[in-house]
C-alpha cells in the first residue's frame, strides 16, 4: 500500500483530523498532487477508468451552471473543469459518425473501432482484447462500476464478446464463462441487473458465491463488502435515477468509494484496473429530462471527486474521464432566449419517468386542483392556468401518453430554456479529463480508439 | 524579421519550391516546430487572436465530418483536432449564463464580464481596457479582420466602447474619433461595414484615407494594399456567405494572409496583435443553416491553417483560437436517427438566405416543375413529391414567409440530419485552440475573461 493511502481509508474519522493537526504541527508535508509522477518512463500501477454515458460538452457545463451557488459572484468551478485536458470523437466504423453505447465503449475498451450494437467484437464480430482482460494477464486486480446493469453496452464492452449489445443473457453469461482472450473473471463488479444474473434458468449470482464470490443486494450495506472477489447487484435492470432517490441518490458515488477502498487494500501487488460507469447520464438525456440529467451529473461528478483525491495520495494511479458521445442534442439556452433557468430546474423533484406516469394514472374528468396538486406532488414551481389546461387536454386525448409525454416535456423545456433535438445520441466530440501519473498524454484532440491505445501502452509495461 | 519568415513570404513562389529542394539537398533543417520557444520566461512579440463566432464544439465536430473524404478508411483530423488545448466557459455577468456576441468579446478583449449588449464597457457602462489597446500602448502594429462589418459586436469589442452594440454608426465613428484609454487608431482593418464607414453625415474612409491609410473596397484587390496603416471594406455590412460566393468563398483566409503577410513585414520592431473573427459560423447557425455554416467553418479553418503555418515558421507569435459561444443548439444526428448525412450537405450550395427569397418570388400558382427547378438551382438532391406539395402549400398560406421558412429548414434540417434547438445563443463551452509560444498556458478548462488575463500578461512585458 502506498505511503499515504491511510489518509484515504481513514476519511471521515476523528483520528484523521488529530493526525492532519499532528501533521501540520510537525511540519509533515500533506500527501497532495506532489505525490504524483508524471514521467513517461514511470507507467502507474492502478489505472481508473470512469465513463459519463451520453455526458457532451453541455451536460458537464450544464451541471456547472447548475451546481452554481448564486449567493456568490463567480461561478464555481466544477471537478470537470479542474480535469479538464482534451476532447475526444467518437464515431463508429460505419460513416454514420453517430455512434451507439457499445461501439464507442468497444472503441474505447479495446482501441477497436466497430459497428453500432458491438460488445467487444470488430466489424467482423471477432472478439477483442479489452483493457481490462489486459490487465488481469498482467496479474492485476480488476473492476467495474456502473448505475445501469452491469451488463449492459458499457461495462458489457470492457467484459465479454457478443454480436449484439441485445443478447443481455448471453453477455450475463459470459461474465463467468467466457474464456475469450483468457478472459478471467472480474474480481469486484457493482451495479444492477439481477433480472440477467439470478434468472429461472440461471442463478449467476449463486455460482459467483461458489466461486468465493462476496455478494450484497442492498446499496445501504456495501460496507458489508470487505473481500475480494466481490459482487454487489442493487436493482433488477438498472438503478433507480439519482433525483428519485431520496434514500441514496450518490449511488455510483458511494459504489465508487467502495470500490477504490477495497481495491486499495486488497488488490494484488500489480495493482488494479476498474471502469466506472455513470451510465444514466444517458438514460436521463434520452427521455429529454434535464432534472433527471442533472442529477446523474452530480453523482457522477462526486464520484469523480473521490477518485481524484484517491488518485492524489495514491500517488502510482492514472485517473481518466470521458463520454462515449453525447445524447438529446442539449443545449442551455433555447428558443431564442438568452437564459438557463437553474432555480426552475432545482425545483424539479422527480424524473419524468415518474410524473408523467403519475399524470397519465389519473382520471379523464380530474379538477384543475387535482393536475396542480399531482403537479406539485413532484415540481416546485406552479403550472399556470393554460398549462393545466393543457395537461387536461392530454387526459382526454385518443393519443394519451404521447400527448401527456410531450406536454410535460415542453412545459418543464419551455420553463427551464432548455433545449433537446433527439431522443438519441449525437456526434459532437467529447471532453477527456484525467488527472495522475502520466496525465498529460491525454492532452489535446484524440479519437476514443486512441484512448484505448494510449492506455494499453500504459497497461503493457506496468509490471 | 525572423530567419525563417522569408518562407512564409515565398509561399507560393517557384523560388519556394527550389529553396526547399536546396535545403534538403544541403541539409539544411527546415523551419518547423522547433523554432517556436516555450518558456514562460520568453514573451510572443506577436499575438494572433481569432475568434469563430458562434462557434462551438458540435461546429468543429461537423466541420471534421463534412470535411472527411469518405474514400479514405480514417477520418481526417481537421486543424481545430491539430490545435486543441482546452475549453472555455462563456456566460455573462447577469447569472443567465448563455452571453450575446458583445458580452463574450468584451470577456474576450478585456478580461472583464459585462452585459449582454456591452461594448468595451463593464457592468456599469465604464470603459475597460483591451488587448488591442494595450498592444499599441506597447509600441506594437494591431489589426482586424472580420466577415462582418468591422463595427460588429466582436471586433468593435477590441477597438470602442459603448453601452450597446446596436450604435453602429457611434461605433463606427470611434474607430477614427476615441481616445478612451490612450485608444489609438488601428493599423489595419479587413471586412464589410461601408454603410457605416461611408454615410451621408460622415464619410470616415475618406477620414482615414486623409490621415495616410491605403484603401481598398475589393476583395479581389487585396494585394493592392502594401503598405500600413490599410483599411479594407468589402461590403455594406457583412461580406456574402461563403457558400454563396462563387469567386473567393475563403474570404476570411484571403483576408488574413493579407493581414499577417503585411504585418510581418510592415509591423513596428514591437511586433503586432491581430484579432481575426470567422464572423459568420454565428450567422448562419443564427438562420439554422447547416450548409451555410460548413461553408463559413471552411473558410475559418483555412484562415487558421494559414496562421498556424505562419506562428510556427516564425517562431516569435503566440497564435490563440476560441469561440465567444455556441449558436443554434446545432446537433449532429437529430430525431433519434444515429447518421449524419454529409452528403447532402454538401450539395447544398447555396444558403438559406438565398434559397428562401428564391421561392417566396415566385408566383401562388406554380406547377412542381417550377418548384423543383428552383430548389435545383441550389441544391443537387431533388424534391419528393410530397415536399414539392408542401412548399406549393406554403406559397399560398397566409403566413407565406413564416410556412416557407418553416418548410425548407425542415426538409433540410430532415434529409441532413441536423438537429438545432434555437435562433439564438446556448451557454455549453467552447473550445481553446493554440500554437506557438507560451500555447501552453491555455491548456484545460477556462473562462474567457481568463484567456484575455493570461494574454494581457503574455503582452505586458513583451516589449
Amino acid at each position: 500500500m502506498h505511503k499515504c493511502l491511510w489518509r484515504n481509508l481513514l476519511k471521515n474519522n476523528a483520528i484523521n483530523k488529530l493526525f492532519t493537526i499532528a501533521a501540520i504541527t510537525l511540519g509533515i508535508t500533506a500527501c497532495a498532487n506532489s505525490n504524483v509522477k508524471n514521467d513517461v518512463n514511470t507507467l502507474p500501477k492502478n489505472i481508473i477508468f470512469m465513463i459519463g454515458d451520453g455526458m457532451g460538452v453541455a451536460h458537464t457545463t450544464s451541471y456547472r451552471y447548475f451546481a452554481d451557488d448564486k449567493a456568490t459572484k463567480e461561478v464555481e468551478r466544477t471537478v470537470f473543469d479542474e480535469l479538464l485536458v482534451g476532447t475526444s470523437s467518437t464515431y463508429p466504423d460505419d460513416n454514420t459518425y453517430v455512434t451507439d453505447s457499445a461501439a464507442s465503449a468497444t472503441a474505447l475498451s479495446s482501441g477497436v473501432k466497430s459497428y453500432n450494437g458491438a460488445i467487444g467484437v470488430d466489424v467482423n464480430k471477432k472478439p477483442v482484447l479489452t483493457l481490462l482482460e489486459r490487465a488481469k494477464q498482467l496479474g492485476k486486480t480488476t473492476g467495474i462500476v456502473s448505475s445501469s446493469q452491469i451488463n449492459h453496452a458499457t461495462p458489457a464492452s470492457f467484459i465479454a464478446h457478443n454480436e449484439s449489445r441485445r443478447n443481455y443473457n448471453q453477455i450475463a453469461d459470459a461474465y463467468i464463462d467466457e474464456k475469450i482472450n483468457y478472459a478471467p473473471k472480474v474480481d469486484l463488479m457493482l451495479g444492477g441487473g439481477t433480472s440477467y444474473f439470478i434468472r429461472k434458468d440461471r442463478n449467476i449470482v449463486n455460482e459467483f458465491k461458489s466461486l468465493g464470490y462476496s455478494y450484497v443486494d442492498d446499496l445501504t450495506k456495501l460496507n458489508e463488502l470487505n473481500t475480494l472477489p466481490a459482487l454487489g447487484l442493487f436493482a433488477p435492470v438498472g438503478l433507480p435515477f439519482a433525483v428519485d432517490s431520496d434514500a441514496l441518490p450518490n449511488r455510483v458515488e458511494a459504489m465508487t468509494k467502495t470500490a477504490l477502498n477495497l481495491l486499495a487494500t486488497q488488490s494484488s501487488d500489480n495493482g488494479f484496473f476498474i471502469m466506472i460507469e455513470g451510465s444514466q447520464i444517458d438514460w436521463c438525456a434520452h427521455g429529454n429530462d434535464v432534472a433527471c440529467a442533472m442529477g446523474e451529473l452530480e453523482d457522477f461528478a462526486k464520484a469523480i471527486e473521490y477518485a481524484k483525491q484517491f488518485t492524489e495520495e495514491n500517488g502510482e494511479t492514472l485517473l481518466i474521464i470521458t463520454a462515449d458521445h453525447a445524447t438529446g442534442g442539449l443545449s442551455i439556452g433555447a428558443n431564442g432566449t438568452y437564459d438557463w433557468k437553474t432555480d426552475k430546474v432545482k425545483q424539479i423533484n422527480s424524473s419524468l419517468a415518474v410524473i408523467i406516469p403519475a399524470f397519465l394514472s389519473l382520471e379523464k374528468d380530474v379538477t384543475d386542483k387535482v393536475i396542480q396538486s399531482t403537479w406539485k406532488k413532484h415540481v416546485d414551481f406552479d403550472l399556470s392556468a393554460s398549462q393545466i389546461e393543457t395537461l387536461k387536454s392530454a387526459l382526454s386525448s385518443k393519443l394519451k401518453k404521447e400527448k401527456m409525454t410531450r406536454e410535460i416535456k415542453a412545459i418543464i423545456n419551455d420553463t427551464t430554456l432548455t433545449g433537446w433535438t433527439t431522443g438519441g445520441h449525437t456526434a459532437g466530440d467529447v471532453q477527456v479529463f484525467a488527472s495522475g501519473v502520466n496525465s498529460h498524454l491525454f492532452n489535446g484532440q484524440q479519437d476514443n480508439t486512441d484512448i484505448a491505445k494510449k492506455l494499453f501502452k500504459q497497461l503493457n509495461s506496468a509490471q
